[in-house]
């Protein structure tokens, strides 16, 4: 059974099906195509504002062009010290922005706090050209630790950086999931709360590979990303089929309720551990990753009883537990009764 | 009715099928899963030698992968004036290569001369350091001209690059047109003939997003590509979309097939060039590209009857007409019709 | 006798003696001490405007800053295909701007027309992010043929790209021996006919290793070109060694009057040449470099008695000889002599 | 009086002598002179083995040279994380490699331990391409905090290091200061002790801007440093003014000899101020920097009083006194005056 993680599940089949629908017929190349023209304004409904959508394939993609189009290469990007950009892709922050510095911060759940990022960045570039100068401010949403950053946080957040002139990213590989535990509009967190743009992950939610970089409120940002893109390799010529997986994830909410699915189950299996008194959990679960704490004995004779999961770097006694749309019921209860059993 | 490209096509329903079969289940993320692991074996069967494949989603990823992994920094990368590497790109191979410069060459056809290339090389570099120093040799098959290289041309030219120490990249974003049109093995126009590295392009040859990078006999060029694929945002979480794509392409040679068909609508359309006295060939039709040169007022007349297609950079007089697998007979008839009517 | 080129010449003794003046005492590090403090005011005064200096140890330091700063990655750099950021900078100018593309023209002894500009710039960029984008146009005073631009003929390059949004920028590598030439002010054949970044080179014209990148009216560049001077590792924390030697060439106009001394050697030469009726000029001689085209036997006699010059690459039967402020009437003389007795 | 840094002393006499000596003729250009042809042997002298040296004008073109020659783009630089590379270059570490990432980390009086960094390889890197590759480690000599690695320290993180595949850089800018304060031979607190490339600092040393980057056994390094050299604008046309001051400071050990008085004031300074109870040492004193510990008051009231010091960033109460060859007795004693009188 696996817990390892949500990209390693199937994609829907609502998506499979907008799939087939869109594979109709010649459409122009290039992301000029009837679906991916058709995004900024299903986009735009969807966030109450009007922004502006590029899709691509990869949530680095997404990430990087972004990352890039903000920062110099003499910037700095303030981030969590457990953020993807800065721990999981490889360089490609660095590539793509030609040499940015990511700044690691601590904080507690996954979390950036504002007096720590305020901190960072006024003590940064104080010898001007000799150092990097902060550039902007990235943060996970739903985090890299499972929990979940409210609308409040995320404006105190945005206050910090924008105070000092730099704007607000957030690299929402699991936005769905932070979205359905938050229970408030995509506005909310985005927009409202100071978001200048996001990478919008739909592919551990349920798709095939898509992903939609939305940009609120700044169009001199749109030539160097649509620029970057292309230099990336990422501007697909058959785009239609990614924009048309973004659009039906989109429709009834598929996004929203396939995310809300999985965190049910992740609250379950949450609630499971924590009920067997073999396991407590090491962050709070708010979306649909349960970070397990256990003896590593436990962990191990799990791992042997066919479950597979991910221990946490850094730690021998955390197992990551990943809950996708895919995950069943009996999946967790099977995981929860073989804990008990161990 | 559209000439305009073939990756304004739609996909292969054998490639969809393949498609919704591989959305089964778990399947281990980043490439590690089961279709992507098939690819070496499959692909090596299929060239008559064991080579190492990364899939990836564009064209321009693979080619600039390749490019980087081969060319240093201060490389020069030897190519004709109209490659798509030079002119199209968007200046991918610049970024993925960290500034290398492209030296484009003049030739016949679309065509690189062994002479010419060898004389671009020897001339270059000689005052060392000062110079970028020639790291690759860099072809089209099928050509940007709509012509294709034979093996005995490939020879000549891998073996004026491998005399000078540089390997040889092949970008094959038709390739498989350009082999039905030779009829000849993919070993035969590729490793048997000296190219080190394929760009193999299945997107314009009727899948959605599916290329692969071919590696011959080059082990010492793996881990780099790795990385630039991860670094480029291109290592797909699901890959296994992309990997089942390419192996629905090579079952029952379905990419030559697709090709073959292309490639059968295209010589229809230009014997009805040639016939229709209205027009003329400007470069000899073999893969699935039909050049055609006929006065501008033609050329608008027959856009204003809803065909479309590309009038070429730098001319005014030339047509660019491309079949997929997706043309049909009456569509070449219905424009050949509409050219003598003019 | 050296005529391979003036940057094999010593420093002139008044450049020696203000280094030596300068190495009195403490200074502020990082070109904070007051040499380099006066440097704006002083070239200000120079050039009749208020410009904006930084200065550096090497031209292509200030070339790739400047092109840096100007164009984006993705952008097109149009310039002489004889230009120096094209063949000899070993790369740099890809490197400085993470991947730019040089777009290199033909164009009669060395100088680029403005027609051709104006085309190629036009032609290029029409299918947006698919190609690179013209951001700068790039001469070079005097040019690599050794001939000069004149202040009307800069004026209508300048015309072309301003016109369409793109700057100038002039590598003035041997700007002196231009400025000597054309006996006009520094001004009228930079800012006043349109230049927007002046890379003012004074090594070869008598310094040790001493460049000023002077920037007109463009204040909105500083911050960058700082940036990039301190990551290219051009900031010199002893900075006033290099400031002194340019004060001391701007004393008593030394620059100019050494650029004329050279170009005064050259111009004897030139006519010896044509005097000789053993060899002739391939391109006119205007500043204080010497084409001279004769049979290759003649170029390796010569070489065989001593004279010490470069044959011009792409050529077998061109000679270039370049005279510097240290050139003697009897170097060349000498050099006449040995010519008419070949 | 000046305590802010050595880089901001004058250069010493002899240096200027052999300046000016160098100053005769025509000489090759770029690095081809017969000053820079006699490095390779001179310091090869020196250190008592065979190295390759490359002259440069600056400790960031040295220091960056040799991470960008070692490190793919993908790799990891573990430093200290009060390294200059890290922390006052401004990013150039990040725009010669390409992106690499810094990988900073703690350790008592600026120097690195080896279990640390053993430990900090070890546990990057463990999922492949995903994260960045450690690829180098780069320590200080003397280092940021005034302190210098013994021989057994060196070696003990050579072994680390090589153990695990990734060579040592030493970045020397206060090389001399480390030397005269260890008395061993350059060779033994070099490649004797595994370091792999160094950063011969001359310029904090008592030159005007002369810095050498030498290597120990890495033949297969030369031509990517030279192309890397050229490419970063680095290679002086009149390299012989460099060079020249590189041979001047190898003459009589001058650069031992004026380390030796530096370090002496700093002794006799660093004595003063423990003796005075004013103020304490955060760092031991070792070479020629000390750090003062002492209350701001005291601080600003000695900068009032005319001292020049940089406060060390992070702290409100240390400064950071710096003696060069240039430092009296009587400037010494004039701060410890002061410092008693506050």
């Amino acid at each position: 059974m696996n817990f390892k993680s949500d990209n390693e599940a199937p994609a829907h089949p609502a998506v499979m099906d907008a799939l087939m629908a869109a594979n109709e017929g010649y459409a122009t190349a290039y992301s000029q195509d009837h679906w991916s023209l058709a995004l900024n304004e299903r986009l735009s409904e969807w966030f109450g504002t009007e922004c502006q959508v590029l899709p691509v394939s990869t949530g680095t993609a997404a990430n990087c062009m972004a990352l890039a189009e903000i920062s110099p290469p003499w910037g700095g990007i303030v981030c969590h010290q457990v953020a993807h950009i800065q721990n999981d892709e490889g360089g490609a922050p660095e590539f793509y922005t030609h040499g940015a510095k990511l700044m690691p911060l601590a904080g507690d759940n996954g979390k950036l706090a504002p007096d720590v990022v305020a901190q960072a960045i006024d003590r940064a570039g104080v010898h001007g050209v000799h150092n990097v100068k902060p550039s902007l401010v990235s943060i996970t949403q739903a985090t890299e630790c499972g929990t979940v950053y409210r609308p409040d946080e995320v404006k105190a957040l945005a206050e910090v950086a924008h105070q000092r002139g730099l704007p607000l990213h957030m690299d929402g590989a699991r936005f769905a999931n932070a979205l359905a535990w938050l229970d408030c509009t995509p506005g909310e967190i985005t927009w409202q709360a100071g978001v200048d743009v996001l990478s919008l992950g739909l592919t551990k939610n349920g798709a095939l590979n898509a992903e939609a970089l939305v940009v609120f409120g700044h169009p001199e940002w749109l030539e160097g990303l649509e620029r970057r893109r292309k230099r990336g390799g990422h501007l697909l010529s058959k785009m239609r089929y990614v924009s048309a997986q973004i659009l039906a994830m989109l429709d009834d909410e598929l996004a929203l309720s396939l995310a809300a699915q999985a965190n049910a189950r992740a609250a379950e299996l949450a609630a499971g551990i924590e009920a067997s008194e073999r396991a407590s959990l090491h962050w709070p679960t708010e979306a649909n990753e349960v970070f397990m704490r256990a003896d590593p004995a436990v962990l191990a004779a799990l791992k042997s009883a066919g479950f597979a999961f991910h221990i946490w770097p850094g730690y021998d006694d955390v197992a990551r537990l990943v809950c996708s749309w895919a995950t069943r019921e009996e999946d967790v209860a099977a995981f929860v009764d073989a804990l008990r059993g161990v």
